[in-house]
């Protein structure tokens, strides 16, 4: 029997990013659909949710069943609008708007955008300066700047610290560097020199040797930095060092950036309480 | 009278960042709030949901008023056993899983994580390429490899082009590149010719001209390239180039990385289908 094939849309009067990693949460549970995504951001009129459920109505009778809605409408009205279509509508902020408005004795806002709306403010320019920061002392560059680091990252080339460092910047505003242990390094067993005055700042990334000998194939295929026996002895000897030095560390082998980032926050006993 | 100071924690088996979005979303609906906000992934056994009730437990009696708690456990065990706390709780995917399970005429699996197992998949594999692509294309670089791109990225100078291409690769695998238009391709009133054979890719920021000064300040302050004069002048001119070469552009004044990218693919024509 072949999958049903449906629609899913993501409506949001917003950028829709948080609704579309919620329904993607949601949807992971279901095994064998063939689903067809639409993301629908900026929905914030009368007119605007007319054509979204325009378009509701014609997947639904391409696919001959309902689809599914999943909505981060703020504006009461644009939701009962959505809500009256014939699909499956699942809106994200109407179960919890009154418990929590109970809850504190006050009236939500109903204002669109409200969680961005911020771009001006401290903890915004912070992201923005911590995504220059990790450009410029990507790769080892710029240890002079360390000082300013709350992260350094450690690890043997391509073990995920360049991405890692990027998203900690940009989704927490966290100043990461990050430092690539060479092969003359590992040999003596050392700390490099710029790192030592860091340590405490130093976290370490590791990776299975069999996914790094795959990752590195593919950027030089068949090279001695590429083969396996030279994937194995980096992997064991920057265990060494992170061992030696007390060097807390994150196995970056089958997790995704956001997985490795926020492990390494947590090792790192950095919070996420301001953000 | 003093706001009232209340805890709020966000609770996941996973990595906490989809609930964290949208808990500040809905949480940006209530004004006046003194909120400790606290984040505790990785949430996913009885002993783990233990720790985070005799949190709950230690906020409320310091607070004097019951914790928000916004959870997305998937287990129902675990899920039945955080709802029993003294604080009030809102599950982001209880009030949803029925009503999908019915409607597909299917049980969910109660897997947990299932949203970020995909780290082996050619999508994951194609974000990080994707990162990896926006460092090597920074700022004018490697032009030779546009034709990989799918974006092109131009404007004046600290219009927000970098962080932008990090976000698309970053979120959505998108191979961004970003251009930096010079005083002298502006004074020609010409694109620029590693540009030229990619007009259909190229879109443009654009940014307010005293934003653009107060952002040059900052980092060279009282400079010819901060003054005002300049920053009218150049962001004069792009329009210019933009209106001239009919390349759509997005306004990066008042917008979050997470605006700009949005709107960029919106512009593009490029959807979120497969993501």
């Amino acid at each position: 029997m072949p999958a049903e094939r449906r629609t899913c849309f993501i409506v949001s009067d917003h950028t829709g990013i948080s609704a579309e990693a919620l329904a993607r949460a949601l949807l992971a549970q279901f095994g064998g659909l063939e689903l067809r995504k639409m993301t629908l951001p900026f929905v914030y009129s009368a007119e605007r949710v007319e054509e979204v459920r325009a378009a509701i109505d014609r997947a639904r009778e391409q696919d001959g069943v309902r689809p599914l809605v999943f909505s981060t409408l703020i504006n009461p009205d644009l939701r009962h609008q959505l809500t009256a279509a014939d699909a499956l509508v699942m809106d994200f902020f109407e179960p919890f708007i009154s418990r929590i408005e109970e809850e504190l004795s006050q009236r939500s806002s109903q204002r669109v955008g409200g969680a961005h709306s911020f771009v001006e403010g401290p903890a915004y320019q912070r992201r923005i300066d911590a995504v220059h920061f990790a450009l410029s002392t990507d790769d080892g560059l710029h240890c002079e700047h360390y000082d300013v680091a709350e992260i350094v990252l450690v690890g043997v080339s391509r073990s995920g610290k360049t991405p890692t460092c990027l998203y900690l910047a940009l989704q927490y505003g966290l100043h990461a560097a990050n430092y690539p242990v060479t092969e003359e390094d590992l040999d003596r067993a050392r700390l490099p020199d710029p790192l030592r005055p860091y340590v405490s700042r130093l976290c370490g990334l590791t990776i299975d040797p069999h996914r790094l000998h795959q990752i590195r194939q593919e950027r030089r295929p068949d090279s001695r930095y590429a083969a396996l026996e030279t994937c194995r002895r980096e992997v064991k000897q920057v265990e060494g060092l992170f061992q030696r030095y007390r060097i807390p560390s994150v196995d970056s082998s089958a997790a995704s950036v956001e997985e490795i980032a926020t492990t390494v926050m947590e090792r790192m006993g950095l919070t996420r309480d301001s953000i």
